[in-house]
């Protein structure tokens, strides 16, 4: 049951030009779901890609970082079922192979594809049947399929998660269509399990790997819902340089501050979105800490809070036990913080009220006003640390009985 | 449904020569509850402890800390239901009071006395109904008092936890018992909820300090439920100077390391019961990592893997889903670990296979020596990252749907 989160009408996934989807039933892992896609990209097409830090990187992250760095990006192509991660050298073959078999059908070079997988850990990748699978989701490229993609990449996501803006750059309209997925395993450091935004804006590579991390630092690197990084977190992001207008070159100029504007808008919706999806999710959070010495600081207060198994199952129960909250505050690793002077309130969209002030619970603060905001499905805590200006922002999700489901079934 | 736990005998829990409990019902947040210990010590009793590294640390934390550095203690004053952190001032003026007034019962002085509360946080301690009960508490005082005030200290447990046991130092009998509590919230970060330790054998000051600090880090410190350290974390060393020893006063004599060695066995068999009376456990995991290049590094490997959702969601499930197991090695911090050395074993009582190699799944494993062990309540996994000599050890439990009831109902 995602929270204020609908799926996408596909009306409104606008085709970006100089991309084509298609997806397939590989039978991966299961029979009659779609499991593949492949992504095309026109000639010239510009590509910039974060990955997880996640020591155990799966097979095809690996191939990915090395081929950005070697060729010109011209395909992507993502199964869903297998991670293949924890899979060692035969999982690197398999990933290559992918790569193989689709660049032969594309009539491009091997390591002008980039793979992506997600599923379950230290199983082999059916390579095979992913292969097999492979003409019929090149038959099936079309522009406007960014609909039928967004549902092919997905695993325990409830919902499809997709996209589209629009913003006027140099005088032409630039589009920009992403989609995402993830639910569970999510505390994205670098990029969430898998996210692609593209768009037909013309924009230097020097600026768009710059970009790509700006906008994973503030969408997919600002959510968790468990606290478990992946192995196979990964979010690019393609500028087919179609729309044309002139290439952005300078990082001060206007116009790549509305192209980063647009960037980073698409990314934390469709982060949001992940977390509105979180396994189990009943409640979407945001913590927004302020007043910290940097944003490092503020970004482990957040952390702490959205992390906390004990927060996160108060808000699953409606419980305005901000006790949680101020433990969670304490042991967030800062070790000079004054709880004397810090603040903290709880809003919804309808209201907000200080709760903790002085050390202690604020004197304005009534059990009943934080009972009644606490029933909304939106929250937001938001904390003072009153010891300088940096601020950062985490969105997470309530922990309820059925994350526990989810994850003790998964796999069977 | 503890894992492995049983209620201790009474007759199994022996006397400390030198220490006495009594218990009460103070009606501090429950009515028809013991929720009242007092614990006096003969004069001449040293007394150490570690407490929690939370910045909203309790009230009653930081008079114990002032305490220990001005006084003898004589007592330990102990109520459940009401934490009494974040607080602020009206907070620590109740923890004096409390220590003002047994003191006054007692014949000693205020800072001769050490308070301690656990349960719900950012409330206010009643604290004239706490009084009102000390004098039953303090009429109740007898040396054989163990079993008792392991049961008046407890919150969400669903079992006392106490254990005793006898070492001969310098020819005489020495006695150590000691207690704890605590089930939830807990990922000590000096000590844990609340643990008490007695023992009879003279120590230097010096010796007991250390000592504390070392038993607290090999026990308290290596176990986590659910990643929550608490506000109220504290372990007390007492040692009254009854048994007749000579002074033990020499780190390197053989004495001593008799006494910590004992010490350390009791605070496991404490640490360990708070674990396998985790809420909601249905299984004890021990996470033992060799092959370190530090202790932190192995800690750090430990916890991960501990703390992980999904690895406590698939333990619940009895679920072999090792990837999770190595998705939570990998993201762990270690920026340098080669995946492809580290070797993992799945372990119960009854045997162990290795399940990870070379950065993958391992040749050997088969899946139903996994599932097999994976019902055993009993799991080890073992570690060895190969890259060094150090060693760490970690002791969790599993993460149940119980664990999202009990905490998404506690208080109501």
């Amino acid at each position: 049951m995602a929270v204020n989160l609908n799926t996408p009408n596909p009306a409104d996934l606008l085709p970006v030009a100089g991309v084509r989807l298609g997806v397939a039933e590989a039978g991966i892992r299961k029979v009659n779901r779609r499991d593949l896609t492949v992504i095309e990209l026109v000639p010239g097409s510009r590509v910039a890609g974060v990955f997880t830090t996640n020591r155990f990187c799966a097979a095809p992250v690996q191939l990915c970082k090395a081929h950005l760095q070697e060729a010109q990006i011209r395909a992507l192509v993502i199964n869903t079922g297998v991670a293949n991660a924890g899979t060692g050298e035969p999982g690197l073959a398999n990933a290559r192979a992918t790569c193989e078999a689709l660049a032969a059908q594309l009539g491009v070079a091997a390591n002008q594809v980039l793979p992506f997988s997600t599923g379950v850990i230290l199983e082999p990748l059916p390579v095979d049947r992913l292969v097999a699978g492979l003409p019929r989701a090149v038959a099936d490229l079309r522009a406007d399929a960014w609909f039928d993609a967004a549902h092919a990449i997905m695993t325990t996501d409830t919902l499809a998660k997709a996209v589209s803006s629009t913003v006027e750059i140099g005088g032409r309209k630039v589009t920009l269509t992403g989609m995402s997925k993830g639910a569970g395993m999510i505390k994205p450091n670098m990029a969430t399990m898998l996210g692609y935004l593209a768009c037909d804006a013309a924009v230097s590579q020097a600026l768009l790997d710059q970009l790509v991390r700006e906008a994973a630092d503030l969408s997919f690197n600002s959510i968790t819902v468990d606290g478990d990084t992946s192995t196979n977190d990964s979010f690019i992001l393609i500028a087919t340089g179609r729309a044309g207008n002139t290439e952005i070159v300078d990082a001060a100029s206007a116009d790549y501050r509305k192209l980063r504007d647009a960037v980073v808008d698409v990314s934390i919706r469709l982060a949001q979105a992940i977390v509105r999806d979180g396994e189990g999710a009943t409640k979407f959070m945001t913590i927004a800490v302020e007043g910290g010495k940097d944003r490092d600081e503020c970004r482990k207060v957040a952390y702490a809070v959205g992390h906390s198994p004990l927060v996160k199952t108060a808000f699953f129960a409606s419980d305005p036990n901000l006790g949680r909250i101020l433990a969670a505050i304490g042991y967030a690793g800062i070790a000079d913080l004054d709880v004397s002077t810090l603040r903290v309130w709880l809003g919804s969209p309808a209201e907000s009220v200080l709760v903790a002030e002085h050390g202690g619970r604020a004197a304005s603060y009534r059990e009943e006003d934080g009972a009644r905001i606490m029933k909304e499905a939106e929250l937001t805590v938001r904390i003072d640390l009153a010891r300088g200006g940096a601020a950062a922002t985490v969105w997470t999700c309530d922990f309820s009985y059925d994350y526990v489901k989810i994850n003790a079934d998964y796999r069977s």
